[in-house]
């Protein structure tokens, strides 16, 4: 089995239960929950195999993964019952679903034999997309585009640090995979922790009419 | 022609007379009624026909399709300035579309030979989505996700009816289908008319922040 | 080179300005302006290439497209500083970046071999949809679908003419494509300065519970 497997395996546990979680803090019923929970660990990596064109798609190849995410939806119904704090609960499982999905995005797109920049943009979109969704279903505006610690940046760094590691380092697979994964979760706890933003490329101007 | 042609066809109708009415009530004028009918209509089986990698796209390859959606449109311009009341026209057209459409993604995914869960799934992506897309179009918080009466457990439930009707219990096609439609049709009004709602699986803990 | 690949090489530069313009309005980062500049600039493209299953996407076959995107994104943001009223330059890039990607669109639809009145759809698709996804991550209501002047109709007017003059017309491909071209982007200014609207199908009713 691929490393790019097992990580998009672990992608879908840890993306599901902050699906999970996401959907639990707005108070959904159990059909809510498991679709914020597929919405977020299935939309980027549809995104990735239908703009890459792999199929079948990889929750239709590997059934088991829906299953996972309904497992994970239906146990949460028990157990969040005795948690009271789910926001702090969400920071780490954001930060690694990202992670892993925005590797199996540039990966995938490095084994299709595209160009490196657009491997990279691939695997932002693929780490970044399934958590808009989930936000957008949630009802929140997307934190990825709120001005906000620096989502897509840590995903699009790693990415270049995976394939920097894996195409110029020579290093093996494995190796690349846990730079690209360390440089982003590391990046974007770092991000939250100290608030890091770049700064707006101009003032909105006191107005939305300027 | 098979059944599930038929009933795709029939699915294309009854959404269009959906995505109409929603739109009128909106005041849109025959270019926005036409957008919604046509985002209505036509995009849970996009997804459908996108996530199968069926090729053509099923309004790409049979064009008279929009055209029905057009006709209907313009039709409406006419016929609805003698309604006074649309909400009450909606929930039949709601309720019927969706269960056609589940039954063709249920059905399509069948022919393609995915796992039976994944079917059903793909059943309710096809069946739901159309009026998520019409919904946020109209700029409402997509009643799916809503604490709302069962429109996707009601889908999921019909798709299975179908499944099993004809893989474990031998039934006819033909059965099998009506068997499912009655089942969606059936429980989705019943869940509006008693409104049926799951509990949330936990309380939304008074505010939003924890 | 096909005109058809240089309509789509301008479309891409013109769209990305229009989407670093958007962005800027609203105050994002670099990170923000790239990301609806992406949006803008490939969204409706990225349709067109999944509903005529033409791979790779356009994109991703041409890796030098995002690169100019990203280019336009950072020069914007030396550029802007010294712009002072940002809204009245939205305008013309908006409809002539619509009116390239509806010709790509009905274009590349034509070559596929569909029924036309499908190629002016898709034509459509492609002008607005990057517009419409631009507008969402902006958290606007999309002006597509705000009883706005004639964006639709002005694309769908124009994909006709252009599908008309080569089919019909007997034009070589450049004269259909520039007569196109004119045709939306004259009808689209003429609707804003003039505020070109179709009435609505019915009156709203003065309440949405109607």
């Amino acid at each position: 089995m691929s490393y790019l497997v097992f990580i998009e395996f672990l992608a879908v546990i840890v993306s599901s239960i902050y699906g999970v979680l996401l959907a639990a803090r707005k108070g959904m019923d159990v059909v809510g929950v498991f679709a914020v929970a597929f919405a977020v660990a299935f939309g980027g990596g549809t995104l990735r195999d239908l703009f890459l064109d792999r199929t079948p798609l990889f929750w239709i190849g590997n059934p088991h993964y829906p299953a996972i995410t309904l497992g994970i939806a239906i146990l949460s119904g028990v157990i969040l019952r005795f948690i009271r704090h789910i926001r702090p609960l969400l920071l780490v499982p954001d930060a690694v679903g990202m992670a892993l999905f925005t590797l199996t995005g540039t990966g995938f797109a490095i084994e299709a034999g595209v160009h490196p920049f657009i491997a990279c943009l691939l695997g932002v979109i693929t780490g970044t997309f399934g958590g808009v969704l989930g936000d957008m279903i949630c009802n929140e505006v997307p934190s990825l585009f709120r001005p906000s610690p620096l989502n897509a940046t840590c995903s699009f760094a790693g990415a270049w640090v995976y394939w920097g590691m894996l195409e110029w380092g020579g290093f093996a697979e494995s190796y690349a995979l846990l730079g690209g994964l360390v440089v982003i979760v590391a990046t974007r706890l770092a991000a939250v922790k100290w608030n890091w933003c770049f700064p707006g490329i101009r003032d909105p101007g006191g107005s939305s009419e300027t």
